[in-house]
Formats: C-alpha cells, structure tokens, sequence
C-alpha cells in the first residue's frame, strides 16, 4: 500500500495537532513540516520523527515526494502557502478561515479550481464530529422534516478573554464574529444549505470593555435570513463560565441539538449545589475527535479520490458571511 | 377575617379556570359570574356555588359587596370591562393582552391611574410560575451578574394547527407575534429591564402555507435592541412536536435556563428508541401552578395592600413589542 | 348532586393536608374533624369551615350524616379508628402504615372485610403521583416487558436527621426500613406483582451514630427475592442532599425510571460550579400532586362504586414486607 | 529518549487495541507480537509495521530487547505467558481476568512479586477511563465525605445475546457475574477500599432460558457487605437496550454518578417520540479512551518507575469476589 505523504507548513497548536493525527493514522506518511525558525522546525522533526524540514514553503512544495499539504500557518499566511500548494499541483488541506479577506480567497478558490486532479478542502471541523456527523445524518433522513431554522451559540470561557484581549491589541485575532463566527457560518449554511442575504445583529463589550475601542465585543447576536427562506440565529461570547458551543436546528417536523449541556465528561454529582455536571473547559478536548476525524478523512479522499465536501467556495462564503455579521454589527452600533 | 370578594367577567377556559382557583383560595369569596349568555351564566353559578349571576358588566360592578374583578374575556371586550370595573372603583386583573390596540391600552391605563387606591394588574402568569420565579430571584440575586441578552422560545405542537387556523380566519386570533409572543414580550421587558428599540424578524408559513393570506406564519424568529444595550430573541412557532416554552437570561457571570426539555413529568424510559423522556403536551398542564399562584398573588395584594407586580403600563408596552415584532416580520417579508 | 361526606379523624400534618384536598374537592364535602385536644379542633373547624367537631372516634362515626373516614392520627391509633369506622360501616380510607403490628393489620383487614358495601383503602399516595401513575401504565402497555426487578431508593435530607432522632428517641418512629421503606415496600409490589420472600439487607448509622442504640441507622441497603421469581432492591436513607425518591423498573425489554434527577423545578444554571439544577428539598412539595390525586380518587371511588386499588391486605404485606427488612438489616448486624 | 519495547502476546480484538494504542504512543515501541498461528502473526505485523514476530511465548520473553509484555491471549492462557513473563523479568500488563481460577492467580501472584524490579499490573481499565478517574479524584477530595456503598450496573445489549449463548456453549464465556461483573467487582473494591465479606444474589434466565442449563442467567442482582461496613449493589445483565455501563458511589455527603444516561453522543432530538437521546451501542466506542489511557499510564509507569495502581493481587481478589456473586446467586437457586 502506497501511503500518502504530507508536508505540514506551521507548527503552531493547529499545526502539531494535525501532524500528530496524521502520525496516527496507518495510511498517511508525515513526510516534511515548515515554519519560518529553523530550530523549531528541527525541534518539531525529532519530536515527532519526520524526516523533512523546511523554511520556505516554495521549497517544500517543490519536493516531488510530498502528495499533499497541510496549511496550518496563521491566518495571514494562508494565501501564500495555498497559491505555492495549488501551482505545485498538490492536494491542500487549509486551516479555517481560508483567508482574512475576500479577495485573498478569490486568488486562493482561483488556484484551487486551476490545480486540476487535486482537492482541496478547509478545515471546518466541525462537520466531522461525530455529533454534528450523527446530526446531518438525521437531517438527511428526514427525522426532523425540512430544516427552517439553524440557532447555533458558541462561547469562550471569560478565562480566555485576557489572552483574547491581548490578540485583539496585537491584530492576532479579528473582531469575533469573524473569528469564532467562522465556525457557526459553516455549520448555518451547512445544515440550511442555502446563502446568507441579511443579517442584524446588536451585543457589546460588555464585560471587557476596552474590546471596544478595537470594534470588537465579548457578546454578539445575529439573525440572518437566507436566500431559500430560512434563519440563521448566531450567537458569540467570550465571557461563558466554560466552553460552550450549542446548535440547534429546527425543522417542520423535529428539532435537534447538539451539545446542549456541554458536559464534560459522564460524572454527575449530588452536592449542596444540588445536581451538578462539570462543563467543557477546553476547545481542543471538545473537539480532539472532530480533528482527527477530518484529517482522516482528507487522507481517505486522496487515497480514494472521494471529493472533500467543504471546499475552497465553503471558505469563501463561510468568510463573507462572518463579514456580514460583523458589519451589521457595526451598523447596529451606529 | 374579612375574605376578598370576587367578580369574574368571561367563563371560557380562561375564566373558569381563574374562578377554580378563586374557590380554593381560603382568603377569597366567588360572589358573582358575568358573561352574555344567561343560561351559561347560571351553569357556572350551580357548577361552582356561586351566588350571583350576571349578563351586563355594569350591573355587576355596580354590586358594592365585590372588592375585585377578574376581566377574563376576549380581547376585545377587555376594554369595556376594565373601564367599567376602574369607574366603579374596583380592583381589577385584566387577563393578557390588555386590549388589542394601543389606544385601548391607553385608555385602560387612564382609567386604573384615575382609579385611587386600586390595583390593576395583568395576567401575566409565567411570572408567577416557580420555575421563573426562581429564576428571577436568582438574577436578582446576582448569580448570573448583569442580564445581557433574554432568549425566548414558545412553541405550541403542530397538533392544534388545525384550530390556530379556524381562529385566524375568524380573526379571533391574532398573528403569532402577537398572540403567543405576548408572553416573551412581557419576559424580555421583566428579565431585562428595558425597553424594545429595534427590532429585526423573519420566518414564514412553512407548513400550514395558508396562514400567509393572513400576514400570519407558523413560525418566526426575531432579534430586538433594547434601550439599555441588552438583546431579546424571540421564536414563536406551532408546528413543535410539544408544548414548548423555553426562555434563557444570559448574564455577563453566568446562564440561568427555564425548561430546556420540557419533560412532562418525572419519568424516563430507556427503549429501542434510546433514553426517553415524553414531552409536555398541555399548556394548561403546564401552567397550572402559575395561574394558581397568579391569582393568589393578586388576593394577597388586594389583602395586604402589597402593590401587584405587572401593571397596565406592563400591558401596554408589551402590546407595543409584539406589534413592533410583527411589524419587523411584515417589513422582512416585502 | 350528592357531595361525599367527610369525617376526618387526626389533624395533624397529614390530617390538615387531606381535609385542604377534600376541600377543594367539588363532589366532597367535608363534615367533621376529630381530635383529642377540643381547642385545636375549634381551630381546624374554623380555619377551614367545617360544620362539626369531635373529641372521640365513636362519637364522629355515629353520625349517620358522614359517609366516609379518613383515618390520619399516629399509627398507633390507627386500629381504633380504623375498628369503630368499618363497625359504623363507613367507607375508610387510612394513612399508611396501616398500623405497628401484624397482629393489629389483620384485625383491621378482618373489620374491613366484614365492612360489607363498603371501601377501604390505605393511602400508599406514591401509586397516585402522575409519574408513578404513567410508568404503571406504560409498563402495563408493555413498553418494558415483564418486570424483573424494582430498585427503590428513598432518600430524606441529612437536615431533617436531628428531628428523626429525637423522633426515634421519643418511639414515635419506627426503624428506617418500616417508616420509610413503606413506600418502597408497596411500590416494590405494586410492580412487581409478586409478594417478598427473602431478603438481605445492610447498612449502618454511619453519620448518626446514636441512631445504633435504637437498632435503628441512617443508610439501609437491602436486596429482596420475590415469590414470581423478581427482585426488588431498596435503598432507604437520610443523610442525603436532598429529598430524593427514585425508582426504577426493569423490564426484559427495557426500563423505566422514575425521578432520576430530583429536579426542584424547570431550571438550571450554568454557573462556576458548572450546569447545576437544584434539587427537591421537600417530601410535602414533591408529593403535593400525588396527594390530592389520592383523595380525589378516593372520592371518586364512593361516588361512582369504583373499587379502590389499595386494599387493607396491602397494608398488611406492606408492613411484613418491612419488617423482613428491617429484620434481615438485624441479622445482618450479628 | 530511550522508548519503552513491547511485546504482545494474543492478537485479537484486544491485543491489536493494545497494540494499536501503543503505537500511538509516542513513549513506546512495538517490538514484537506473539500468537499461535504464524500466518496470523505476519499479517499483524505488516499491517502496524511490527519488526518481530513470535509463535511461542518462551521464545519472545527469551529477548533482551524487549522491556515489557502485553498479555492479551484468552484468560485460559494468562498464566502460562504470565509466568513466563515473570521468570524473564519483564514488565506485565495482564488484561482481566488475571485468570479463571484462584489458584492460577495466586501462581502468577507469587511469579509477579518474585519478579524483582519489574512490575505487574491487570487491565482493569475503567479506572482509566476519565470519567471514573474524575469521580475517584472527587472522592479522594472529599466531595461525597466516606463512601458506604458503590452500586454498579453493568448491561449489554439483548443484541448480543445470541454471540453469548454461544460462548458459553464453547465455555468460551465464564457465568456472568464473573465475566461481566469483574469490572463492577474491581470498581467496589477500588471505591470502597474494602474486601467483600457476604453476598447475596438473584436473578434469572429470564429471556434466553436456555442459559439457564449452563448455570448462567442473563440478569443477575447482588448485595455484598464489605469487611468495612460499606456495601455493594452489583447488578449485571444482556437483555439491555444499549450497553449501559453506570455506577454510584453513595458517600456520607454526597453522591457521584458515572454515566446515569449512556449518551451515544451529544445529540438530542426533539420528535413525535419526546426528547429523545440515542444510547451508547458499542463497548469499544464507550472505552477506547479508557483503554488508551490505561496503557499510556502503563507505558510511563515502566518509563518512570511509578508503581501501576491495579496489582496482580487485585486480580485475585477481584476474581474472588466474581466468584462469591456467582455462588450467592446458586445459593439462591436451590
């Protein structure tokens, strides 16, 4: 069995995440990684055995052997490693969002549809949790009629917000319907499977105020209408007391939810506090299986030459529309 | 002890069910009935034992020995009731809405602030359910810090569709906005303690389409600015496969919910199916303590000379949200 | 219409909760209380309107006027009320248990019997609440199959744990597996339909160490083989976090539980602690449903000829049931 | 780094679980694997990229290389590899049962404390699993005070019913109790921190009768007071509707539960049925992170020489206990 052969480019957090998935799984080969300082790059080769390391991307996508790429860099240098990955004719797994402009992600969708006989998808995990997965399953086989509404929150523990606050300062992150938005666009276009047209949205920094001064905010909520009738309610924060990302989605003949106890794991207790179940307090456990199962699944797609399901496009739309909240936002603000 | 001596206008479901709990109430006399018809009037007098019948509002409040009215009436008769009840200077609970019209609500308003030493209130019962009682106190209590955003949800099951839609066509019933998001309309303004601005809303007849030849819908999501910077989503539907009320206080420290799974009672059962839980089919069921505690509230107010809580001007403006909601729906639809 | 007339012997807590049901019971009327201390009949007599008051049993149940006894003093009175309503050839409905003793059950179930024309019944009120209620009948509609085991638990907080001791230091209570395993005992045989044949029982006073001295203990276990080959676990305690009664059937086709979370009422929260609902803290609140239903259907019952379902041969197996537990705990302990 | 070198004997289900989490582990290296049938052998070898393969276990622990051995054969062949093990001086992972008899576990007992240096352990691995390992955590801190009884529940779907009859035909499968409850029996002890003194059991073939030919049952119920004073209920079953894996831990302060609702995942759904939440199907899918982390504890116990948690004796002393539930529940039958 010839196994597919990966370079990683970035080996912040996302990055040593999906290497270490892809070491896991028995039908990929970590071939190379890049990031731009040569001791951490070395670092990372002998943490996890892989034979190749790079400083530049151009030099690693030039490398015959590697099958496909892993973009995990922050999100500025998305289009760089993406355009080098599609003229070097290779399969691309991009991190989410595909770019912080649309423009970029034109550029970006423009080498995606020219690299012909190779995919290339972004990193909406979401869709591969098992729950979500479980979820649209049911959709599709009608256990809740045509879907009408999708009612998706998603939080941050207020732990967080002072390392949020610093990103914000630093231009790190973008306002927070765009940043954690991202993911609750997918899953609303997802599920609707139609466009977002119109959206108001109001909230505020109300706990942290200073976000203020950045356009950004701790609370925001949305109601989008989509072009095939249906809504969008989308939710953000980052002032929870865990982390807490809730969907609903509503049909004519059923609803369902996804997570809407956050528990953290199957311990219940009977205290003075009455009947207690500790919450979600980390992202990255939450949604462990989510990203080992999407990244099993790029592989599985270059393998079979199943096509990946969220494309390029997906990244384009999910963008716009997190832009679209944020403006009415700001339009709210006014 | 000098007991609280009742007159109750209107003896449909609404109106008997106040008189059975007037009759368990130790501090309260049922002295007189009204309603149009004398044959019905008398059926309830036998049925409950109680001594006075009438068939003319004025007459009944005309009777010195009542301390208080109940108006439990269509809407539309409201009005006429509660004037005639407030000139004749009585203690009046109106049943919810106040009137159908602000200009009514207006009125209505005058005549209880020109009725000294009286109260006027209106039915709103959720307040007075346990659950939202305890919510409130909790709020109140600081235990989710500051409110920044209410979220309500009221469903009815798809099975009384059928009857909603005779009622449209009617015109006894009024859209869905109005008719069942007078109750979130009244929870936002109580939770969040301010007033609606701006709202945005969308939704459709998606399975009983014939509502939409009465501007009326089957299901509708809005979102709401209000004054003091907090946001209210409201969703009224019927097409649930329950009797779903849900509403949800986000604070800036914490996240108070009232009846995520509106179980209908204690029990679970684990089937083919998987864990069970059967849902509450009766919004009378549902309510049944918050309309028993809503009326003793008010014997306790008239007793005790403690101030009821909801007030006309609750009445009006709630009256004035749910139209400006049904507005923003009509406004989304052009 | 002809009102069933009521006689209510003790009025106590129990005693003041069913004449408060029998009031607000539109087909009953409720004609005299009786108790030893004339003051405090005066005083039920006129709180709650009740034409007649007694000081001795064989007084009361001379009336020709009432029709029917509610049997609510200490159980050691039981027997003579309980004698002296069945020899007036009343109808008797008695508080659970039916008395201390084996020997006084059988002389009550033998006046019963010869109480020709005539109901008794004991008030075993769990069999009444709505969620016992529906899992009988789903179990009777074969939702689960055949029942093979009952697992009980009954829990009483540890703040009542100091009124209990002086309770068994004064002889008021009897051991834990009879006072409250009563319920248990009886719900264990309802389901089951099968009657105890032996058992095993352990436990302590593991946190109320003086309650040893009474051959009495805070925490019981017990395992019990029924004579159709079934099983029923029962667990009783009070030094619990709350007032929390749970059962649970299991079928070989599935399982039925019965207030697994012992919620208060429709809230919870998400707070630092986590998701949180608070618990039922009162036996009186939990059971308030299942009380009056008890009453109601006792009425019914005279009213319409209806054979009650708790028969004094209940209470009896109940109390032997008991003591073979709390007989099996002894052994245990040698 | 020097890694830790693994052997594994038995290549089943378990044995590739085991050795599929070892080459995940980045601490560990897969040396060897040993089984009966060559062919066999080579196939698992290619597929995880094996270096070594064995059809002997003599002729494995006889390497030097090769620090520790993975004992994953069927629980009739744990003693002979054990032994062997032990006489090599390796390290021994031993999945449970430590054997089917007291006599083969006291030998490998005696080999394992005469294996100086190297340590022992037995795949006991719901004390791994997070859930359980957080419920231990709270008791150890104190939230639940003393504990005084564990109740454990342990069910497997009716699904499997007709594989299990099976088995135990072949003699492939031990009688319940001792198969199945080795895990509630390990849990007790572990939580307890006792020895059982008595037990009583019951229960019956009541779905599969045939069983009953065997000595086996397909639900069993049992009580078991501890040397402590604290008690066991273990109840075990197959006719279940999912597998259903849940235990309590009553303390004098409070109560844990793990896993009261076996959640297949996070969804709910809302449907003509009620509230519905689909149950864990699958022993694998409920474990995998238990087993994982099992092995990953075993890996860094040899690597920093921390003693494991569960020794050989508590293999004893856990088939001890199955043994006594098997044999109360005989008792029960004469």
């Amino acid at each position: 069995m010839k196994k597919v052969t990966f370079g990683v480019v970035g080996i912040g957090m996302m990055g040593k995440m999906h290497l270490t998935n892809l070491v896991r799984n028995p039908y990929a080969e970590m071939l190379a990684v890049c990031a731009r300082t040569e001791s951490k790059v070395k670092a990372v080769q002998e943490e996890f055995h892989i034979p190749l390391g790079y400083t530049n991307v151009a030099d690693m996508v030039a490398n015959p052997d590697i099958d496909a790429i892993v973009v995990a860099t922050g999100a500025d240098a998305h289009k760089e490693a993406c355009l080098a990955a599609c003229h070097a004719n290779k399969h691309v797994f991009c991190e989410k969002p595909l770019a912080k402009t649309l423009e970029d992600c034109a550029e970006i969708e423009q080498a995606a549809a020219e690299n012909t006989g190779k995919f290339f998808t972004v990193g909406f995990m979401r869709r591969f949790d098992p729950s979500y997965a479980d979820a649209k399953q049911k959709i599709r086989a009608g256990v809740i009629g045509t879907p009408i509404a999708f009612k998706g929150v998603s939080l941050d523990p207020a732990s967080v917000l002072p390392g949020h606050l610093e990103g914000v300062k630093k231009g790190i992150y973008v306002p927070w319907f765009i940043e954690m938005g991202s993911h609750d666009a997918d899953l609303a276009r997802w599920f609707l499977e139609g466009e977002p047209v119109e959206s108001y949205a109001t909230g505020d920094a109300y706990v942290c105020t200073e976000l203020a001064d950045y356009n950004d905010y701790d609370n925001g909520f949305s109601l989008t209408k989509f072009d095939n009738n249906t809504t969008a309610f989308i939710q953000v924060g980052r002032t929870a007391t865990c982390s807490h990302v809730e969907s609903e989605i509503v049909g004519t003949k059923g609803t369902i939810r996804v997570n809407s106890v956050p528990r953290k794991n199957y311990v219940s207790s009977f205290t003075e506090a009455g009947y207690v179940e500790e919450c979600q307090e980390s992202f990255l456990a939450r949604w462990r299986d989510a990203f080992e199962a999407e990244m099993n699944d790029f592989v599985d797609c270059v393998r079979t030459g199943h096509k990946p399901e969220a494309t390029a496009h997906d990244g384009t739309m999910g963008l716009k529309f997190c832009l679209q909240l944020h403006q009415a936002y700001l339009d709210g603000k006014k």
